[in-house]
């Protein structure tokens, strides 16, 4: 396992950006307790005196807190969201202080499963708390509060940062002046929640799981966390998209499998995907992240969806994706309809795409289009 | 491993009405050789003396050849086609000699990985040929053959059954009147081909798997081929259905699994789906088969698509059903215009419905309303 200062061992290359805020203990909302939180996070773009000009992005299930920057060493595909954040882009880095931070439960450098409790000088493994996407959200507001953030001019973020600028505006409705909530919604489907059960099954499967405690062992779950990124990966893309892209070609990269009958393109695709992942990120956060996003509801601990939209005092906007299926755009639309029926002020946009839910990380026209207008308003 | 004689062990109840025929020898398009290959089959109706009475039904996946018959002790849900085959049905046993076989390649009797080889003594496994939709046509046609079927007035089936219905007019112009391709077409589109790889991915992750020689091992890859079955059951519905019969339920049997984080119907509902085949089916079946699924194209071995349309004498069916992704109406839908266009007198017809591919083992009356008035012209 390879993972950043403040989570574990540090044979990443140096990432030169990234600061480590000890927030201090936590007690996630359905229960557990966390005697020492860490946030690892970037920032860009300067706070004024006010404190009043921050924006938050919120990265999405497997990203880090590296939303913006040119390729790099550590870096080797720059900042995931580098088209939207930066000098002059739809994120104006000249205009605002951009903080991204790795969320709790992630495997960049934040707290969670691989991180060593305090109690038994272990790795957490599977005694980490279950958290939410409300707990996430609660350990960010610590963290601005302690940079001197007084209100969040827009939040924002695609599919689980999606659901995380959802619930700034729902928890923190006075300090918040515009959420982006893009190919995510209230609450999420069945048919994500069982491909993310799928993922988390393949992951419990492998042997080298170990009940979650592989930490410092020569192995982990590589294997398993493999297969629900395969498992992830087709939800994020369109069957027109994947026509378009890989039809039935056969593969055109060597096997990393012993091969059986042929291998296809896509296959290929699935497995050099599931392959960098298990490289790059810790399966015990993938699975907590998953249920996180799963058990996500807007509603949670309100009488319903609508009272909990009720508290929205910040513009909103939502933004689906024409072939998204693990968020369908019709199911984004109707939230940002509940939103709008309760009180908010509440606008959808779709971006009409091939790429299917991934398109928030593909479709930079498409996707200023829809965003640009609203944080310009 | 319960599996039915003639491929191994006999630990299954009694099925009176199965009866197994040896059809010799048999070399596998794509290489190999089989020394000695079992068709398990059922028969309904009487043969007339022509031998041209004959209605062939091929069966899905995971299907066997019971295809007709009420609840029995063998059969505890009754024959999986039982609304469509049978005294007065669509397909009339009063009428028709009705055929189901199991596939070669299958668990339920017919010659598959789980069988003996003649050469060593010992279940083939992996060593097993890569089979092919083609290939478990011409092994049927040798059955029929020998059982006096001198023309097949009508075959039909659905998904994998329906590529067979559609090879079956494409390899036998001469021999088949009427095909009726259900929720198929004339090759598997990308999305499907991931999906059958990740299940595929987590039967050879699974330790117990053993390369393949697992006969006989107190274990099996159950747990990696409960997780295949979970990805194809999420295949095998829709968004919409799911909606509808699970939405964000919590689950409401016990645990299979242990638990991490609460859980939702349909997580639940795709473990004992899991759970049940495992108990069930033979994991290397299912890597055979579903790779005979995805390499199918009808076009394999011609110039084109088109000229192996252009083989076609019988009356074609395609079937669409609206809400499928797996074979999506619209690819259904393409494949009769391409068969029509090669001059095949083709029809197309769409279920309306929110169960996804499996609507054509449940919708009985929308099915039937798409081929009755097919099979009666």
């Amino acid at each position: 396992m390879t993972l950043d200062p403040g989570a574990g061992a540090n044979r990443a290359p140096a990432r030169p950006n990234k600061n480590f805020h000890h927030i201090g203990s936590f007690e996630p909302e359905l229960g557990g307790y966390l005697e020492e939180v860490t946030l690892a996070y970037e920032t860009w773009g300067e706070l004024d005196d006010a404190g009043e000009n921050a924006v938050l992005v919120a990265h999405a299930l497997t990203g880090d807190s590296h939303c913006s920057g040119g390729p790099s060493e550590a870096y080797k595909r720059g900042g995931w969201w580098d088209a939207m954040v930066g000098p002059g882009r739809s994120v104006n880095t000249d205009e605002y202080f951009v903080v991204c931070s790795n969320v709790l439960g992630g495997c960049s450098g934040s707290t969670g499963p691989a991180s060593v409790a305090h109690e038994t000088g272990y790795p957490y493994g599977m005694r980490f708390p279950v958290i939410t996407i409300r707990d996430i959200v609660r350990t960010q507001k610590r963290l601005l509060d302690d940079l001197g953030v007084r209100k969040i001019e827009v939040v924002l973020g695609g599919s689980i940062g999606g659901q995380q600028a959802l619930e700034w505006a729902v928890e923190y409705p006075d300090f918040v002046e515009k959420s982006v909530v893009i190919a995510a919604n209230g609450a999420l489907g069945p048919l994500g929640l069982g491909m993310s059960e799928i993922g988390r099954r393949a992951i419990m499967a492998d042997p080298f799981w170990r009940g979650g405690d592989y930490y410092g062992e020569e192995k982990g779950p590589e294997t398993g966390l493999a297969i629900a990124r395969m498992a992830g990966m087709l939800t994020y893309q369109s069957a027109p998209g994947q026509w378009e892209r890989f039809g039935r070609e056969p593969a055109s990269r060597p096997a990393l499998y012993e091969e059986f009958g042929g291998r296809f393109e896509i296959e290929s695709y699935l497995h050099y995907q599931g392959q960098d992942l298990a490289g790059r990120f810790d399966a015990n956060s993938y699975l907590y992240l998953t249920r996180a996003m799963d058990i996500y509801d807007v509603g949670f601990g309100y009488a319903s969806q609508e009272e909990a939209y009720e508290r929205v005092d910040a513009e909103m906007l939502f933004v689906g994706i024409s072939s998204d299926w693990l968020f369908p755009a019709t199911e984004v639309r109707a939230s940002a309809e509940k939103a709008k029926g309760a009180g908010a002020e509440a606008y959808y946009e779709e971006m009409e795409s091939l790429n299917g839910h991934d398109a928030f990380l593909k479709d930079w026209d498409e996707l200023r289009a829809a965003v640009e207008p609203f944080l310009d308003k």
